[in-house]
């Protein structure tokens, strides 16, 4: 999925994000929520409407940018408190609110709300927040399927006129670095029953190891005909090491952030734009890529762009990054399809690691 | 003519002002030639090819850049000593030189390097500065036509193989705001013989109606059968004003740059899109606008990105204002073309000063 934070793709329109196979945006509850408000995006008829992308949207439930950006946090049963990071203004989240939010925006796939604890918590702290955490879960299903149901019976009824009876909604594996706990995170949210498990909390600091051990120990118990969605991750090498573990889905800020900053990815490995190196490199930024950046302008014209600070470099740069990404989840695919994926995935690291 | 700096157009691909109407690419030699430098650019092929463009291309000399950017000047007969506003190297520049650039970076029109005089000069001054500039006009003339006879002659010779033997010079009209020196200017560049006659030194903080004298007092004087060319120029209104004294040609930041500060062109009036107003208004920029912008957006929307400084809203924005300066130069022409320019120019000044 390709991040959209705010409803847009820094730097690309939709369509482009589309033109080179991009099929999901993420958008963020906690952005919107703070600007431009739900409401406002409700009134334009929806997120979709209102970036004007007609493809599938997910939007996340807030609680990561809650634990993450956000200032002082009060945190009870009832919910979250915490502090705006744009202007200090204090807004109590619930699982409730989170979903109604996501009405409002009418994504395609909402995600409950969960308490993310910091890497450096203990493994009591982390036991207690995950039961908090499910007991959210199961709040987000319930009222997710009460408004949904009303939605369906009653279409001019109170609940938000961009919510949609087909709105899916995941729940999120927590557990910290604890795989009996992940497991147990599992089980009970399979209890609940969502349309999808997302695995949160991983790639916080921790070495790749953990994660992959993590992820082998938990996606297998997740239902093999519901998507799996490794939130937040990653690298292409983090995303193989994932997919051959099981996980469906990613999202991450990696291809368009990078790009910003002139890191870029290549069939060849990474590019570092700036580098002095590419001052006169006439060749095409990646010889293996179809995208627009790459079949129309060189090297040297793309770190021109990015030593001047042109925002037209910041634009081909994200270009290129979501068409690499999204070539590699292709080219994932279809190795799968035709069983190669091990194959694939040994020769993919040889040539970008090299 | 849009703006392209530093060889780019600040957000838009070279396609997109293509499609909204623009015909010209205007760069600066000064900015190019500290950066990428070019013999970059000539190894790449020219300007067209390094940058995707294949509609024509204006460079400046450099000079208007070097008297307003760059640090501590010593003018002599020879040229002028300057310090990059990048990292202070001391760099020389002659008018040869000037011509030798631009050659390399391989545009369609030159622009001849001119003295351009602080606005708080005496008259004096300026007119010493005026024979300057048109000793230096002359030396342009010779060196361009030496080099570009013998690339005609000797198409492997010491000239640039980015230099056109139809590549076009103009000489710019300087003089101040003392009407009888700028007559002079002219006359002695119509003696020397450009393919072009630009207007420079206006627009630097007279009062409109300054500028307006100086034009219905300069522009007579110029060929009606070659370009006339006011640099740097400027609002709808001012275009409006200098079009109906003779003027051909124009270039201008101020769709590009204002449309990065939400300042936003439409046949309504300006909309400053960050305004409260527009926070829930789901209706287009301009209605009267066809652009992509104002075809999938609305204001709630631009607003929004405006505010939460996303790089698509840059775009966007650029977008629209580019297209709309396009529009009216086309209106322009069209006004002219069936003799209406006169009611045109009314209802246009009607419709958006209101």
């Amino acid at each position: 999925m390709t991040i959209g934070t705010v409803g847009a793709v820094k730097g690309l329109l939709p369509e482009e994000v589309k033109s080179v196979g991009g099929q999901v945006i993420l958008s963020n509850t906690y952005h919107l929520h703070l600007r431009p408000g739900e409401d406002i995006v409700e009134k334009a008829g929806g997120l979709h409407k209102f970036m004007n992308w007609d493809g599938p949207i997910l939007t996340d439930s807030g609680g990561f940018q809650v634990f993450s950006l956000s200032g002082i946090r009060k945190l009870t049963e009832e919910g979250v408190e915490f502090q705006s990071h744009l202007n200090g203004e204090k807004i109590f989240l619930t699982p409730e609110k989170a979903i109604e939010i996501q009405m409002k925006l009418g994504s395609d796939i909402m995600m409950v709300l969960d308490e993310c604890p910091a890497a450096n918590k203990d493994r009591k702290y982390v036991e207690k927040s995950l039961k908090l955490t499910t007991r959210w879960a199961k709040r987000c299903k319930e009222y997710a399927e009460t408004q949904l149901a009303q939605r369906q019976n009653q279409p001019n009824g109170k609940t938000s006129p961009t919510a949609k009876p087909a709105q899916q909604l995941f729940g999120i594996v927590q557990g910290g670095m604890h795989s009996d706990l992940r497991k147990e995170s599992a089980k009970e949210l399979i209890e609940i029953g969502f349309d999808g498990y997302a695995i949160g909390g991983l790639s916080v600091g921790e070495p790749n190891e953990v994660m992959y051990e993590m992820l082998s120990e938990v996606v297998p118990e997740l239902p093999i005909d519901k998507p799996r969605y490794l939130m937040g991750v990653g690298t292409p090498e983090d995303i193989l090491e994932a997919v051959e573990r099981g996980v469906d889905m990613f999202d991450c800020v990696m291809p368009t952030r990078n790009a910003r900053h002139g890191h870029l990815f290549t069939s060849k490995g990474i590019v570092r734009i700036k580098k002095e190196e590419f001052k006169e490199d006439l060749s095409s930024l990646d010889d293996e890529c179809d995208c627009y950046t790459c079949k129309n302008f060189t090297k040297a014209y793309l770190r021109h762009l990015h030593i001047a600070n042109e925002l037209l470099g910041l634009r081909l740069n994200t270009l290129h990054n979501v068409a690499f990404y999204q070539k590699l989840m292709k080219d994932i695919r279809k190795s799968i399809e035709n069983d190669k994926f091990d194959e694939f995935k040994k020769e993919f690291l040889n040539k970008t690691l090299s």
